[in-house]
């Protein structure tokens, strides 16, 4: 799967928070994005032009991206018109909810009349995934983990893809979630693979590759996390990291949505993700730690950081606030 | 789904390898089973009385079980008459396989218009399956972990179920696998739920009970398994095991077909295992160790169980050749 780009993005009715994957794109890939569409309910705003569907093929729009995430994933009616007007535009059209745009018989037909394509991209082609090998791999990985789900692990992966790049060293992002994969234009979403699969998605992800190029995998879940540990472990052991980057939020107590579960410890989680990664590769070692300090003062923030820095004796850094360039000098010192 | 019973055991042209799923019924379950069909090539040997399907009807048969693991895990044509004539005859038809049943237009329309049922183990009803709520459970739970796979997971939980029973303790074998699934007549196939399902899944395998009840989960994979440990690990979280047994191959050096990969220590099997269950359940221990001692003569598999034992500190027998009653008396000891 590839995602042709440039893309526009839609936001239907979403407001902000449900339009993330949208800000996600728009984020790490502004040259991918030529406008933005919304409809009459909407209130997401993006830094983009607002644009109408007969505007994009002058942009040289190639495809529309549905950059909602909303409750439940599913495809509402009010979206339909938009989604067959982008078809008949010559638009293929991607989401990546858990409704499938490839089960609504009135949009595979526009397709298929028009000769697009429509991607379901959190719906991984479960015929092409294989058990995994468990067989060394060529190149170099790292894999971001964490204490819990959605404390910056696809952030710091692409922060670091970005460093290394700026500094002329081969790497790619390797995408595990919806968003990752909008961003990239590939990837697996691998919570949506059968369970025996992980692993070998993991594989496919991040193949041979030359001895000095990294993949920098978008991690998932966490090993400690009470529902989604074993997506986590599947990760850990298919992507064979030679690199771990620990990703935290510098206020959160508690596992979000499960109020019963303490967050681990930082150093917990570097120590559990070390100890399942070298069964794979024994090489395995944790480079840095990535911490989302949004809440705090800047003050507050590089206190924090220094502290956890010397209390652990690795890299420690919030990706947004300061970088990821002390993380990167680590992995390549 | 429950599948009903007793049964007519099908093999096919299988040998007794491949006819491993009628062999696990056949032990656990004999007064279950009616009789065996074996087709013309066949050469799988049950204990059990061969029988057409015309006979089966007086026996009082209310299902043919498809007993059969080939490799691919398909359906092959010289099988449709058989299992049409099972429908004709009354039976329902039930398979484990990776094809389903299911998807056979003649033996779905066959099963509708004699108002049969098809049950096709492998493949969960994933609208069912939820997230895990990662609640505490009422009841009790022993959970099979191991040092790989095929090392006598599910044949330990049946013999503790048993065992708890025989002491007049309410007890359930609660299955994750075909053969397990059809010996207990319901169940999940926890490897083929998508991922991010696992641990709910094992949460309605062993769902709130009587406090003195135990669930004996059947296990999967092992955590050290560089293809298969994120299915153990949702496992071990989902099911919150009070009393874990490690179970091993007295005399496998390596992961069955990984053959770059060390078996793990019994030791380094409970200690990761107990670590990863405390998550959800902080009082999880590890009550015993079950060990395939087929290829030892009857001395050295007394001296091996013997040395685990002293080693390791936990009751530690060959549930084939000792039975499980050192293990039960550590669990409710």
């Amino acid at each position: 799967m590839l995602i042709p780009m440039p893309a526009l993005l839609f936001v239907g009715e979403a407001n902000d928070r449900a339009a993330k994957t949208a800000h996600g794109i728009h984020y790490w890939r502004p040259n991918q994005c030529v406008g933005v569409l919304r409809l009459a309910n909407g209130s997401a705003k993006l830094p983009l032009r607002e644009m109408t569907i007969s505007e994009t093929a002058a942009c040289g729009a190639r495809s529309m991206i549905i950059g909602v995430a909303n409750t439940g994933g599913f495809i509402p009616e009010s979206w339909t018109a938009t989604i067959i007007a982008a078809l008949e535009a010559g638009l293929d059209v991607a989401a990546g909810l858990h409704d499938k745009l490839n089960d609504k018989p009135l949009l595979r037909e526009t397709a298929t009349r028009h000769g697009r394509r429509l991607f379901d991209v959190r719906h991984p082609d479960a015929a092409s995934i294989k058990i995994a090998t468990a067989r060394k791999r060529s190149g170099k990985r790292l894999l971001t983990v964490g204490t819990d789900c959605s404390v910056g692990k696809m952030y710091t992966a692409l922060a670091i893809e970005k460093e290394l790049r700026h500094r002329g060293v081969a790497a790619d992002f390797r995408a595990t979630g919806q968003t990752g994969i909008f961003i990239a234009g590939s990837g697996i979403c691998v919570d949506a693979v059968v369970s025996d699969f992980v692993a070998g998605a993991a594989e496919m992800l991040s193949p041979d590759n030359t001895p000095e190029h990294w993949d920098l995998v978008e991690g998932q879940g966490s090993l400690f996390h009470p529902a989604y540990a074993g997506v986590t472990l599947g990760l850990i052991h298919g992507s064979q990291p030679d690199a771990l980057v620990v990703c935290h939020d510098a206020t959160r107590k508690r596992i979000d949505d499960y109020e019963d579960y303490e967050l681990p410890s930082i150093k917990e989680v570097i120590e559990l993700s070390v100890l399942t990664a070298r069964r794979t590769n024994p090489a395995a070692r944790a480079v840095g730690i990535a911490v989302n300090t949004s809440k705090l003062s800047a003050h507050a923030a590089t206190v924090y950081v220094a502290a956890v820095e010397k209390e652990l004796g690795l890299p420690c850094t919030d990706p947004v606030r300061f970088g990821v360039a002390s993380i990167v000098d680590r992995l390549l010192g």
